[in-house]
């Protein structure tokens, strides 16, 4: 028995999303099998319209319906501060906290050398124009406590100063144990950082 | 900022599938608004396809692109024996194995009177007119060794033994180690139906 096309198709195209391996893309594909035509025709029609109704800013490159986004013309935005993000979902999870007033400005990744990917890869020089008009008074480094995410936080503390003369404060988000940790199960590297991060009480 | 109505919309799409949660749902979205246009028209269009260009034998209820499907329709398999199994997917898994040449019967399901799921809700009784013919000389129960999948085998047994007369042999697929398993972690059920299902060497 050869597997009909359709399925075939479909579950090829399930495998290349990331996470998803050949056995939960079948499964996902049978699951639909059972699902009404419209349902389909509505899970269709909003894959096609994803990048059609999404822009990506200009100027934060955040993913937003329009261009500039809603944050970078918000009047109502703190315009002097802007958080350095690896990718729009970051934006996206920060807003949600409702912690920071501030700009964003989203890299789309980080430097990697393994995967050949430096700083002219990713939107990290469009920062340097966004800091010239003297109205920015800091910068916080959110790239991810990986690695990567602490070479690129790195790369772009070093070429603000070096552009910058030291006018600009940088800052790196906070480290040390999340909410709901244990300090037994805590690595040693989250002690460290949350032994420095201490703060008085 | 508000998440973009389309990239909403998509999440919400995901997250609807099984096994895929909130998080998994949005970062798939993401991933897609870096794929080009074409490729998100494909996954669009083999969504809409899918349904369309696959049918549901009528007699076995397998999933194909013909009704009756090819393997009801095979001169080539055994006429005379056939596999009774949960999911079309259980068919794609058994003919993957290469080992089964008979037929396939597909309940869509098992009995699950804790979600309402009588043999009523299933195909079970369309499987009875499949062996009136005469033809049939065995069948074998390949639902899951789980707790539902037991009791639907066991029902199957008990009906098609009152409407048959026992002329028809049943057999349970086999239970035992599955390949690669280490004797040390296996449950006592498995153990237990290990030695049980013992054969001669």
């Amino acid at each position: 028995m050869r597997i009909p096309k359709a399925v075939q198709q479909l579950t090829e195209a399930f495998e290349r999303l990331p996470g998803i391996g050949p056995k939960t893309a079948q499964r996902l594909t049978f699951y639909l099998l059972h699902v009404p035509q419209q349902v389909l025709a509505e899970f269709a029609s909003s894959i096609t319209n994803l990048r059609q109704e999404t822009k990506v800013c200009s100027l934060c490159h955040s993913v937003d319906e329009t261009d500039p986004c809603s944050i970078c013309t918000s009047p109502l935005r703190d315009h002097s501060k802007i958080c350095i993000v690896e990718q729009p979902l970051d934006v996206i999870a920060l807003e949600k906290s409702d912690s920071f007033k501030g700009l964003y400005h989203v890299l789309h990744g980080v430097i990697n050398p393994l995967d050949n990917i430096g700083p002219g890869e990713l939107h990290l020089y469009d920062l340097l124009p966004r800091l010239k008009s003297g109205k920015i008074s800091e910068i916080i480094l959110a790239t991810n406590p990986t690695m990567e995410g602490e070479a690129t936080a790195l790369f772009i503390s070093q070429l603000v100063t070096s552009k910058n003369q030291g006018k600009i404060k940088i800052t790196r988000i906070g480290r040390g144990l999340p909410t709901g940790a244990d300090l037994q199960y805590a690595d040693d590297i989250t002690l460290k950082k949350a032994l420095e991060g201490r703060r008085e009480y």
